[in-house]
């Protein structure tokens, strides 16, 4: 199919081969693989996972769960804390999946075990150093209280302690990421030791696409999370991730104008498509995208001496060396590998395979009021 | 209707105020007002600017184009330098309405005039000082040989010079916006008066928001296309556009957890609900929006001490002192104002108006691909 707008390209071999990885190193760490699906939000690439052997999900709205539900996905972690006022949706969808949800605190605990009618399996959040949100791993007393009402609720089933390492996007060393996977894992051990009497079957999850690609052994609890792996994308590169022929998406944009005064190339294709995510590179500069040369069967490595410098609503403004500038012409689609896929697929609302088909996103097929 | 996940609330007595305000601003200027569409992109919002007498408009995309054009609107500019590789859409919208096309080079011009088999009305782009694109108003033997090539073509019609002042969204104060102003239209006239024993009818047009808000005055061009006016936003009252009870849209986000050790809040509400867009304080902080009380009929001016001071996914994280951080609970639905009202609007999809009507958003009704 002819691109005449910018249009998110999908490698699927290249996803494919980031699944397989995945999927190997939790058969080999002995940790299920729960994908988080918020990155690709696609009927069709959740079918890909599918045929890897996995059948259960993470998605991170209600919304999202109910997306997935429709699309034949039974098992399903709602991975924000829990929002009690979305009762009738949890209800209506709890009365179809095994749904998990995520509690961080007592009212919610007690709001939930009031307000619904089906059985929901709940994990606590414990914050064991991202201090994004979760309960701290010390609190026992808040943690008895909140377990206390679980118990007492005929629909809330308490299933283990869940967390998520968001401060491995801040990494760029191995070492790092696993001192902080290594924490988690001590903490999350010591949680489950303190409540395995009363709880002799309670599970431990985690997994970030960082520690989860980084580290080759993830063994030690019962499942992992990770997401952004199946694209990747400039970030998880810049973290050491993945390599740069790793990353599955990538936009395609058309070249509209260009200002050899200073070497500027203007791309249709902004905010709007990349969203403003950037990437601060060594040198102090800042980038919004790569630019790679498009084939005809995927694309190349990021090419040296030109990058996204800059994006308003829809202009993007490469900047190039003189010799990469003479190299596009008006009307040329130029390839960028986006600084954060799961915004960028977000905003575009759909793929185009390199083998020219279209997949759906969800934000392309449901309307948020 | 009962709010339960991210909602863009939408004052429309704030909305038709803005609107009056810059409507009286272009009469008693003698200026038409070419409203741009981008930031609302909304059918039901424009039809509010035709109620005042506004018959003509601005897009930043042919797609955009098409979906008002479907609502009626007959006479469209599409600010963006024309994607050559659109044809075919173009062609189809010029055989239904007045079409107007941007030009920044000679490869589009000379593209078009062999690709169109409708008239279409073109606009030489330039550059006054944003160096973002457009065509140096200095570049003479540039803009002869693209005028030529229009001249040649029996479908482009030439139709004036038009700019737009991007580097006014840096500024906050009065005098240095109408520097900007007035060079662009000292610029726009030097031009008018090179070209018109040639083209004695050709027009000229600016206008972005901070010069339209913050100047009495804009005579001088023939058109202005300010856009973000119709709700401004954080960003906006920074620069001076507006007041705080000007900005017409407000988030309405759940309050899913509180952390009182360190008086954050945690909304249902993140980079894909508000954009990543963030907004620099004098004192060095950065927010990606701002607390305000909702009440019966809109929402109150924001509140000290307390603010939106981080977003990931689906998370924002709200910073407060002690005493706001108490008032507020789990289950609550909590006011931000966004730092830029198109790039929220673009991705909430569709408003809920502050009397409970649902207006739908272009994002919210058209998919990309």
């Amino acid at each position: 199919m002819k691109i005449t707008t910018p249009t998110l390209l999908l490698d699927k071999k290249k996803a494919l081969n980031n699944i397989q990885r995945m999927v190997d190193k939790a058969r080999t760490s002995g940790v299920r693989l729960r994908p988080h699906f918020k990155t690709h939000q696609s009927a069709q690439v959740g079918e890909w996972f599918r045929d890897f052997g996995i059948d259960a999900i993470t998605v991170s709205s209600i919304r999202m769960a109910q997306y997935f539900a429709r699309h034949g996905w039974s098992d399903i972690v709602v991975a924000f804390p829990a929002n009690i006022l979305e009762r009738e949706s949890i209800n209506e969808l709890a009365s179809k999946v095994n749904l998990h949800l995520v509690l961080v605190n007592l009212e919610t605990a007690q709001a939930l075990a009031q307000g619904l009618n089906h059985q929901v399996k709940v994990w606590l959040k414990i914050d064991t150093g991202y201090h994004r949100t979760g309960i701290s791993p010390h609190a026992h007393s808040e943690l008895d209280e909140i377990l206390a009402a679980i118990q007492q609720s005929e629909q809330l089933h308490f299933e283990g302690f869940l967390t998520h390492d968001g401060h491995t996007y801040k990494q760029t060393d191995t070492e790092a990421i696993q001192t902080i996977h290594n924490t988690s894992v001590y903490l999350l051990h010591l949680l489950r030791d303190h409540y395995k009497m009363q709880f002799p079957d309670l599970k431990l999850s985690l997994g970030d696409t960082p520690s989860c690609s980084v580290l080759d052994d993830l063994s030690g609890v019962d499942e992992i999370r990770p997401g952004n792996f199946v694209f990747y994308d400039l970030t998880q590169e810049h973290i050491g991730s993945c390599n740069f022929e790793d990353i599955a998406v990538c936009m395609a944009c058309p070249v509209v104008a260009k200002h050899p005064d200073r070497h500027e190339i203007i791309l249709y294709g902004g905010s709007v498509h990349f969203s403003k995510d950037s990437l601060a590179l060594e040198d102090g500069s800042i980038i919004y995208g790569r630019v790679v040369a498009l084939e005809q069967e995927g694309w190349s490595e990021p090419l040296d001496g030109i990058e996204l410098a800059s994006l308003s609503h829809e202009h993007g403004i490469v900047r190039a060396t003189p010799e990469m500038f003479e190299k596009y012409k008006i009307g040329d689609i130029m390839g960028v590998l986006p600084v954060h896929s799961c915004l960028t697929a977000d905003l575009m609302k759909g793929y185009m395979t390199t083998e020219g088909e279209q997949l759906e996103h969800m934000s392309g097929v449901m309307q948020l009021v």
